[in-house]
């Protein structure tokens, strides 16, 4: 090869470049061409040789091309060395002297074409070992030993149930007509009913477990199999029977009990009516007392106060807990609860009793939803539910609790278990989702390196993004949740507010977690996902109501913040004067140990992956947040606004004095659940969860952390950045993580997760 | 009323508190107790009188409690003055002189119980008259002039479609029978063919409108309709026949675009596998050529190079065009599109041709999605759609890109149209969704203020920012893709791929968008927002997998990344050693006028409000996170890491590149619409609009405004509170926005609409 032929290779990989690269436009090509006509060393015959390789209206063959690249490949691949277009040009020029000196107008050249050197001639290596290619699945701990962890005292309960639902009978209904997966789920149902999980709760001398923890152990792990089996099923077992037994006496257990734990007596819970869902207190359903005839009459008033959107009420219902205002000579006693009966054993429906259906819904479509309207329904006085209010033998209004405000908030009470239930129920289903969505994600393989084989969507950072912090949260949330069942089962008196305002928080913490996953794990399954087979469209679709019944989350947020403002009046009034130095004093010493400008700007690895800076940060969050709503809400009343509209212009903070409120219990429960666990290789897994969690809130938190000063900017981007990293390493346990779930193949059925 | 009787009177406010509010715990008796105990001026006599009142074991009476009640309600409204626990107590006592100088153990017993005295006072008061009950819907423009202005040239085919969709023919249809539902699809397809509205944007020699503009506005009009009819419509007219249109050449224009404008030839865009969706550069389906017989083989070579998810392939299609690697004397050539029969008239499947269902989707179910595997399928050589690439004469491949990346690419191109289509249909879901959930939420009533009526629930400021600033965003993104489609039909070759990088994106933006309105609206209208009735469960389902097709949306932020990126070199480059001074200069200055210590604390309304400032704010984010994004390769690279994982560990910041581009671009359109609007009124009410999408997305990133420096906390906190304060100005404002959308009342359909 002459010289000549040698200095001109140097031009091979601008040629290459600006032929086979897709973004270059014909703009570029005119740089190219400048560029070539700067290089004063060349002659003007070489230059048009080198310009005319690059004419848009000329093309090379597709042979020239295809000489072009294996060239440029063996060169690169003979030259580990080659690092920048200049490098390369060197090289294939054969270290022709002229190429010296001009290496900053190579760089300016690969700005000008908006591309990056390295980045072109890593294209042609060989090496494919990327860190990114070779992550995969190499789970460090015993999965059985972190599912026995999960499952803790009700491990053999959920055995148990996740038997029941892996049998043949239990295989998913298909058909999308209404009525067949009604009858479908009626007939489940009962079979579980048969296998005394219905009954868990009751008393055993009406045929039940007296077991409260099993209970909610049942409709979790239920929740893996079909959604509204679990919702008829708590309809059934817990919202019919539970009003019955919570709010009735010993007289309405012994007729009921039994027969609804058995199902021979199916039944509804009566409270929503179409103009009030959340509202409940204006209920205007009513029961007139009369006591000539010992009955109560339920009336519908109006076509606005029918009872709306009652599972159990559009088919199967036999009798009903109606909510209703209590009438006695005029007078108006509240809202009290009364058995009326709807249908009769064959399922007519009874004598002014009028049902609707609700139809077609977005998910939940096994349940049969209705709507119940009272023409002057007659019902005995024994079917008033008595526990807190009765008539007596005078038919006089009798109650232990003289205020109706309070009476009904007291019986609402006795009913939260509904709220632990469904963040239970929400989070199975956020842990079936993950599960399709990471299993998928770990054997679906689309794009790679150049040249190399396709990696698994599960090694690039973005999906790890977006699926490993939701997996962290949901384990941070089955943790809270077992501390509020806890709580829940050991309750004393006392408690009762606290727990209610937990729970209430907590079922929407978990149920906006649940939409949130299952909305990340649709789409991060792409087409796949969307196909009803892969089953995230029945646990979106099934579980977006969740965010709703039980209270819609938006209202009980504003319900929690309203019990931790309170909460926080006592806590700083019962300081006295001495306390609010006190107080004062603890803001300062905050200031000194967490405020000052080396906690503020701490960025080591050791101190943000520390468990006690993680709970320091969320519980100074909590109380600032909380002191400054209150402080806000007297500021607006000082300054002349109502109350009413005092508490109406804070409704986004308090949204926030909820949610900060939930993030540190859930921290707290994530952090001594861990904390226990004794399996090292088990620890150390859980921990890198247990930080993803805490940081992943704090980084969705810190526009707050900065706009308070708690954290400097160099902090939030190191967190960003920790974040990132713990991704990184809890990828290869990721599938091990779910297997940790143990749900039955059978209830998870998707394709792609079997892949 | 003896003095004593008068002085014990200041106690009631005190009995009946802790009687009838369902806050307070046995715990608060004792406070109470404790409180009363103290009090030095009361006999002891008294105090035992007093506390038998508060004894827990022995409560009052209902009446005695209603005695209070009216006590104090009468006490409180004659005395408007009243303002704290210890005035009304002063009062009820007859200004006992004991009670002077106790005010402040007044208050810290309303600490010491967690409640607030002045919202006590404020329930006992008539006035219901706050503000929050007094907002309604009352709106300062004319809805017309809106729906003039947002419809713009394309006013009279808008009102074409709707008046077609209007019809009685385009009732819904509610089976859940997936059979019957495609079949009604096709139905409706077929009358739209017949109107001319399929070929619209077909030339006019084949029967066509030549009117892109116009096909652009009819997808996005039929979208208020059924979701599946518009994607159907957009697999036969767009997706096929533009492939044809765009790949092929004349020969294939005549055969072919009347029959498909006509719906006389359904047919499919085959180009999705199971194993490549994103990467549809690894295609597997093969097109072997034959010189002897002049044809090409066309060849599944295994289970998951099946192409999969095509539009119109499981039940109706005839025809496809078919992705595959043009294989010619055992050269791989690269990707090619064919045109494949895969039906014969009457529906038979042709020879070597497998179509599988896709069944059951999340939505979208009137849309035969299948899956085509060829058996060694023959097809002759004037089948290939061969614009970019053919075979000769003498059997050599030809084409005038000679790169078979850049032909690939290049003919990818031509079709981004589908990246408009989409994303203006999902545009019009989230009307559809707004639309339904403003009007529901101007007419529900929920709460209100104690004895007060209920109060629309468009009246609490959390519902207004649920729903408000999406409506903000929405109108913000009909600019922005007025502006694409303009763009996009007014395009030039070196144009070309910004406009396809601003489609990805807009693609992208727009249904997320779409996908997160839609679940807040879910949300939003409670349980009558889950039934199907209310079309929220339709709109949300169908437009679910907008998110997915026409590529993943993760994917194209990537993509439009890498274009600013090379963008962004090349716009560096250019300046060269001079241009770095003046970008170091220009830096410089936007720190002199933006950055300085004034503006970084300006939180005047004037400058909050400020058009210009807020353009300021997004173009700074989006230059500096480019900015930021480039040296972080280079630094990762220059650190020794290959380019292929350097670019995995910035995905994540690499979508924010794309983001902050995309809310540039969408708020520089609308401030130029709005700008050009003459009509004041009209003016006022988009202005606010305008000023809370800008508002609302700074604050959405805020937490990078602040780590970067460009705001003080004390802006950011007086942003967060302008975007309350919009929320309200622009409520009254709310259902005429949403009017203005003119979507047909049949089409809207939600009883929960039209209340």
């Amino acid at each position: 090869m002459s010289l000549d032929k040698a200095k001109l290779q140097a031009f091979i990989p601008l040629f290459y470049l600006v032929w086979s690269d897709d973004l270059l436009t014909q703009k570029e090509f005119q740089t190219l061409q400048q560029f070539i006509n700067s290089q004063t060393w060349l002659t003007q015959k070489e230059q048009k040789e080198l310009t005319a390789k690059i004419d848009i209206f000329n093309p090379p063959s597709r042979e020239d091309i295809n000489t072009w690249y294996i060239t440029l490949q063996n060169t690169i691949q003979q030259n580990p060395s080659i690092k920048s277009l200049h490098d390369l040009a060197t090289v294939l020029s054969n270290h022709n002297k002229n190429l010296k000196g001009i290496a900053t107008q190579f760089t300016k050249l690969e700005n000008d074409l908006g591309i990056l050197g390295e980045e072109v001639i890593s294209e042609f290596k060989t090496n494919k070992n990327t860190l990114t290619s070779n992550l995969k699945t190499n789970s460090t701990f015993e999965v059985n030993k972190l599912t026995s962890f999960l499952d803790g005292a009700q491990e053999p309960i959920i055995n148990k149930v996740k038997e029941v639902i892996s049998r043949k009978e239990f295989a998913y209904e298909t058909s999308t007509d209404i009525n067949i997966y009604r009858e479908k789920v009626y007939e489940w149902c009962k079979i579980l009913a048969k296998e005394n999980l219905g009954n868990m709760a009751y008393p055993k001398k009406y045929g039940g477990g007296e077991n409260m923890a099993d209970y909610f152990a049942i409709m979790e792990t239920l929740s893996y199999h079909d959604l509204s089996l679990v919702i008829k099923f708590g309809v059934q077992f817990g919202l019919w029977g539970m009003s019955v037994y919570s709010l009735g006496t010993a007289k309405h257990h012994q007729k009921y009990l039994q027969d609804i734990g058995s199902l021979k007596l199916p039944g509804c819970f009566a409270m929503t009516e179409t103009h009030h869902g959340s509202n409940v207190k204006g209920l205007e359903t009513s029961a007139t007392y009369n006591h000539k005839t010992k009955t109560f009459t339920i009336q519908t008033p109006n076509k606005n106060a029918q009872k709306e959107y009652i599972g159990n009420a559009a088919v199967h219902g036999q009798m009903a807990t109606v909510f209703a205002k209590l009438i006695i000579d005029n007078h108006d006693y509240g809202v009290n609860a009364f058995v009326v009966p709807i249908r009769d054993q064959e399922g007519n429906t009874l004598k002014g009793i009028t049902i609707g259906d609700c139809g077609h819904k977005m998910g939940l479509n096994g349940v049969d939803n209705g709507t119940i309207s009272f023409d002057n329904v007659e019902i005995p006085k024994e079917n008033m539910l008595d526990r807190f209010a009765s008539v007596n033998e005078k038919g006089e209004f009798e109650s232990p609790i003289p205020s109706d405000n309070r009476r009904f908030f007291t019986m609402l009470g006795t009913l939260v278990g509904g709220r632990i239930g469904i963040p239970r129920s929400a989070l199975a289903a956020a842990k079936s989702g993950l599960t399709i969505a990471i299993k998928y994600a770990d054997q679906r393989r689309q794009f790679g390196p150049e040249g190399g084989s396709e990696i698994p969507i599960l090694n690039y950072r973005i999906h790890q993004r977006r699926l490993l912090p939701h997996l962290a949260k949901t384990y941070a949330i089955h943790f809270a949740l077992q501390y509020l069942t806890n709580r829940f089962i050991n309750r004393t008196e006392e408690e009762m507010q606290e727990i209610e305002a937990l729970a209430a928080g907590m079922k929407s913490y978990s149920t906006w977690n649940t939409t949130t996953v299952l909305q990340e794990c649709r789409e991060a399954c792409g087409g796949k996902g969307y196909l009803s087979e892969n089953r995230i469209d029945a646990l979106k679709n099934d579980t977006d109501v969740y965010t709703t019944f039980e209270g819609d989350n938006t209202v009980l947020m504003q319900l929690v913040a309203k019990n931790r403002l309170s909460e926080f009046r006592k806590a700083f009034g019962e300081m006295g004067s001495m306390g609010m130095i006190n107080y004062v004093f603890e803001s300062a010493k905050t200031a000194v140990s967490q405020k000052n400008p080396i906690a503020t700007r701490n960025t080591s690895e050791e101190h943000l992956l520390n468990n006690e800076f993680h709970l320091q940060a969320f519980q100074y969050r909590e109380k600032s947040i909380l002191e400054s709503a209150a402080k806000r809400i007297k500021k607006l009343i000082d300054n002349g606004l109502e109350p009413y509209d005092a508490f109406n212009v804070v409704q986004h903070h308090m949204i926030e004095v909820a949610q900060a409120y939930l993030e540190r219990v859930t921290l707290e429960q994530f952090q001594k659940a861990t904390a226990s666990v004794e399996d090292e290789a088990l620890k150390n897994t859980l921990t890198k969860l247990l930080q993803l969690y805490a940081l992943h809130q704090i980084e969705k938190n810190k526009a707050w952390y900065l706009e308070d000063g708690y954290m400097e900017p160099v902090k939030t981007k190191a967190i960003r950045k920790t974040v990132n990293q713990l991704c990184w390493e809890i990828r290869p346990d990721a599938v091990a993580l779910v297997d940790a779930f143990a749900i039955p193949d059978s209830c998870l059925a998707a394709p792609i997760a079997f892949q």
